[in-house]
């Protein structure tokens, strides 16, 4: 797996869709054109069936290219279905602005929760704030935060089986933020015992009721948060969410190989990457990537437009466009009335 | 480390108190017995503060030698402080017979669950329930159950960052029971996605009022089974548990070096044992070796007794001889009334 990130794996199936294009004859007709994307629709939606964003980046392309053969004249369409899915996959790219924007709504979380914690906006103090990461894509939300000054220590999650705690290296990097590598396990104590201040995790796909579906142990640190009383956050692009999905139940849950639990891969004493096996050669080992988390348990949802109750009432707050009427019956307590004063 | 689990802990304590005996002159005079004793005792506490069977193997010693010491005459007391300590290592390790005990108690809750489930107690139908562990002292619990012939598959969480996983290889070796390794990031979607039918743990410390320390990660799992409704035991035996203290919030938490995150030990392909870096090598790491249950998240204890009810009371009940009277007032909701119909 060399492409990480739920965002940037729909970019890539969106870019895999355009390429496809390209190993076709120039004088292919439509049909051919319409085969060679349905092919390759097909095997890219297979390898990753939890996030929602590889769907959405194959399904923009298909959309894309339908309305240029529709506007084409005769078989000449294929030159026009790879210019339309070219620019269309470049639109999704830019996508990396509402990266910076989920950044700006996080900022404004994090100010505030530093405000209430010490009572001043002066991050000059030594004072942190510590954050809990679980997977990569919390980083986002904090990364304006640095820039207006917060002060904060992150307690990254290894995240096993894959140890995407490679967040830290990113957080580093890119941002350096102090850090602490802790074991999975760890969360639930340190929230016990006043050692982290607020949780913000990533997302792979959230229903349309605001239930999200995040790499695996997200849950279990999503109740100790609500056991003592602290916030829980995740933050998402809006290609995340899957609006035709109510209940987060209904996520179909990626499962991998067995090696990955089996297997630890790293760097070895003599400079060499190696994997050693950690449990018994015979043993069966179970490789669920991702869990979901009920929207009783998110405080709230980080968005390109700001900060959303996870709730399909507060997510039609935002996204009017997205959701379609009738669905707002059903799943919620309460019925929607959307085009009231709530919206934005 | 090469001594696992609290009970085991205990015992080399104690036979530890009883080898420093060995090592001093046949001439040495009580002073010197009383001076040997104490550097051991200090030397042996410090290396595991949470489990407090170390320190009840280690006072109990204490205890046998001085009652020697008084019984001898003059400075000849070293040879009988000394065989006061064997017999009392002795009859420590002897505690073996309660680990049969607590599997019998195990055995009648797997049963009952069982019939619950299946609405039958015939185990040769090829049903299985589902048993999540954490760490290694659970199978315990169900050793007995096997010999009863209930059926079942163990889901075995990995319990970093030590892996203690190496309880399926326990599990595998001695009882042959059917196994799937998970990582610990695993249980919560597992139990909400019914694939676990009971959680079952060990533990290192269980306060006067019942709540339990354990490895690190088995608060995030009762939170879990909880959340789901699913039934939450521990199996310890009573050494295990620590009288003077009723709060498990003031049990100490041992916190280990941070290699042990950083790294994972295993075997390598070329059969070589070996370690490798998981982390970046700059990154500070945090080890918190174990966490505390509350009590309200315990469904039961299981003892060489029997099923204790995970509070003060029901702790008493089975075990009215440890419990001191004045310790039932405080942190009970309800001031216990010994003495009454419900001891045992």
């Amino acid at each position: 797996m060399h492409v990480r990130g739920a965002g940037l794996i729909g970019c890539a199936a969106a870019y895999g869709m355009y390429l496809s294009l390209r190993n076709l004859s120039p004088t292919s007709n439509m049909q051919q054109v319409r085969e060679c994307l349905e092919h390759a629709s097909q095997q890219l939606r297979a390898t990753r069936p939890t996030a929602v964003n590889l769907r959405v980046g194959v399904e923009k392309i298909l959309q894309a290219v339908e309305t240029a053969l529709g506007q084409s004249e005769g078989d000449g369409g294929q030159q026009a279905a790879e210019e339309a899915a070219r620019q269309e996959a470049v639109r999704i790219t830019d996508d990396a602005e509402f990266c910076r924007r989920i950044g700006e709504a996080g900022a404004e979380i994090l100010q505030q929760l530093y405000e209430r914690l010490f009572g001043c906006a002066d991050f000059s103090m030594p004072l942190r704030m510590s954050v809990l990461t679980h997977c990569n894509a919390g980083w986002l939300a904090f990364a304006s935060g640095l820039q207006i000054g917060v002060r904060f220590v992150a307690q990254v999650d290894e995240t096993r089986p894959r140890f995407t705690s490679i967040s830290c290296l990113e957080l580093q990097g890119k941002h350096g933020v102090a850090h602490t590598v802790i074991a999975d396990n760890t969360g639930g104590h340190l929230m016990r015992t006043g050692l982290v201040d607020v949780v913000i995790t990533g997302a792979d796909r959230v229903s349309s009721c605001g239930d999200a579906c995040n790499k695996i142990g997200t849950y279990l640190k999503a109740l100790a948060a609500r056991d003592n009383n602290l916030p829980f956050y995740v933050a998402l692009p809006s290609s995340t969410i899957d609006w035709r999905l109510k209940d987060g139940a209904d996520i179909p849950i990626e499962q991998r190989g067995d090696d990955e639990v089996k297997y630890a891969e790293g760097l070895c004493e003599d400079g060499k990457r190696r994997k050693v096996l950690l449990t018994p050669q015979s043993s069966a080992a179970g490789n669920w990537a991702f869990d979901v988390t009920p929207s009783r348990l998110v405080t709230g949802l980080l968005t390109e437009r700001g900060l959303a109750e996870a709730s399909e009432k507060g997510l039609a707050a935002l996204f009017p466009e997205a959701l379609p009427l009738e669905s707002c019956f059903g799943c919620c307590s309460t019925p929607l009335e959307l085009g009231q004063a709530d919206r934005t």
